[in-house]
């Protein structure tokens, strides 16, 4: 069976989103319209490679069993795996080129994958994962020419130019994190210094929330973590932001300006119709929303305003594996997912 | 005759590349190996939009004679007129939207130059057609993903996705002069703050050159201008930077350090195979690229660096005139040009 001779709704792919802390994988169908068995389990990258590989091929089997019961049908229903990695991927070669989070480099992973489970694979970058997943049943569905922004540890981003995914001479498209916004700013772990990702991950708005706490005693972060400002987290401060704590406040619109400036530069880069920011700064809402919104708009161009909706993602934990079965479907037969 | 049935070597369309000074018309065979008739001619935006169109209609007709006479063909082989438009453009309804140099604003120029020349007319903004022309005939031939920046008075942008121009979802793709690099740095005549237009520009260069000329009495660029700083250039300040002079060749390496943290994020956004630099700031040759592809090589990461090839343009006048011949095929016939 292939994927162009299958019946969209009852052949199904097994999307896959490895991530540096999780392993999450769920079954979809081929028209987006079933998604079922979603399993997880820790990385656990320490104990290497093999190991990695081996529980995720474990899960995938797992899945394949809810598919097959859930589903009524044969394994005969299952047609690939789509799998979004973190760090930079070749997908011809189907290799993880360089992965920080995981320690690998040059890893065969197609190839790994594909002998354990017996199933055609396709890798793509994880945040390209997310941003198509979002644009296929999530917040940007619809979207023509999408950026998409995940704001985790650090900012990942994908692209998406006429409803596919847009990956570069390399395959390394889409570092929207490591874009500069202040040439003598703050240092980013990439090395470079001011990147957008210095500012705007949760680590530098944990981090920017423990540099301001040093000259203030009153704020209520400062109770909720007992004076160890290290316990510090992004998600700490949007709960205090929400119920009013000035110095979250202020790290919340400053968060805003921060994001506000990379993403106009996007926009009078790329003139998109949707721009989907997902990962945990979402749970800041409209404290955050509405000055990025403001800001964005205060930085580039109103043409490229008008034409623009900023929307939080709306498909936290699953757009990863969404996405990576519609890249699996877009990297097979050339075209979009329906 | 139909641009699908025409000789690609004796059929002919007219490019226009119409800026705020001159305006320039050649014609090109459809395979781009002939070009021939340039005429230009004083913009003189002033006497308003109806002089600038009837004297870029005349231009057409006497190039169209020049093609006839030249090339030995009849009127029918010429198929038509690409034009290349300062501001922003509306390709499909053929309005030039804004263009603040002509002070022109939603003029449906597609309908004023078909009617005055009996001929299919397509526009494109003028630093698109620089872009593309570069890339059909230029330093970035052969490129797949291509950044195009033509610095002049200002910073325009080109962006050719997959050998195609790329226009966003409103045709306002490519502000590449209005991306931020300083967040809080100098105010740019968009009215954002820290633009690399503020920096980067023509004007932007020699107002730098005259900010560092109030704190130094030696420099010979002071001489240059006999003391008026108000005449110092953008081309003034690479001469005396060429020939040794120590203000004039800081301002140049300011300049590679400025435009390499915005190509740095283009780099990193993109991923491109080309990023060409056309307009006066070429004739600074490896003074500025060196330092330009050092400080790219600093910023971006090392895959996209390696990916990159960043030169100089190598049709200066003629890229835009060119491009807008290539954008014509291309918004004709849906392809890029052989």
């Amino acid at each position: 069976m292939t994927i162009a001779t299958a019946t969209p709704d009852s052949h199904f792919i097994i999307g896959v989103d490895l991530g540096g802390t999780n392993i999450v994988v769920s079954a979809m169908s081929l028209d987006g319209t079933r998604l079922f068995g979603e399993q997880s389990a820790p990385t656990l990258a320490a104990e290497g490679a093999d190991a990695v590989v081996a529980r995720m091929a474990k899960l995938v089997d797992e899945t394949i069993v809810t598919v097959m019961r859930e589903a009524n049908v044969t394994r005969d229903a299952i047609l690939g795996v789509g799998l979004g990695a973190p760090g930079t991927v070749d997908r011809e070669r189907g290799l993880v080129l360089v992965a920080p989070n995981l320690r690998w480099h040059e890893f065969p992973l197609v190839e790994r994958m594909s002998a354990l489970t017996g199933l055609p694979v396709k890798i793509d970058n994880d945040a390209n994962c997310a941003t198509y997943g979002e644009w296929w049943l999530g917040a940007a569905r619809g979207g023509i020419n999408v950026i998409g922004l995940t704001i985790g540890t650090g900012v990942g981003g994908g692209i998406i130019i006429d409803r596919q995914l847009y990956h570069g001479s390399s395959d390394a498209a889409g570092e929207i994190g490591h874009v500069t916004i202040d040439l003598t700013g703050r240092r980013c772990g990439c090395g470079n210094y001011g990147c957008l990702e210095a500012y705007a991950s949760g680590s530098a708005i944990a981090g920017r929330a423990r540099e301001a706490l040093e000259h203030d005693e009153t704020s209520s972060l400062r109770a909720r973590v007992n004076g160890d400002l290290a316990q510090i987290t992004a998600a700490l401060v949007y709960q205090a932001a929400s119920e009013g704590d000035a110095v979250a406040l202020e790290i919340v619109r400053d968060t805003a300006k921060f994001l506000g400036a990379g993403i106009a530069n996007l926009l009078n880069i790329f003139n998109p119709d949707v721009v989907v920011i997902a990962g945990g700064v979402t749970q800041a809402g409209e404290l955050l929303f509405a000055p990025l919104r403001t800001e964005v708009r205060r930085r580039a161009f109103k043409s490229v305003t008008d034409a623009c909706r900023i929307v939080p993602g709306t498909l936290p934990g699953t757009a990863g594996v969404v996405g990576a079965v519609a890249s699996f479907i877009a990297q097979t037969t050339g075209r979009p997912p329906a």
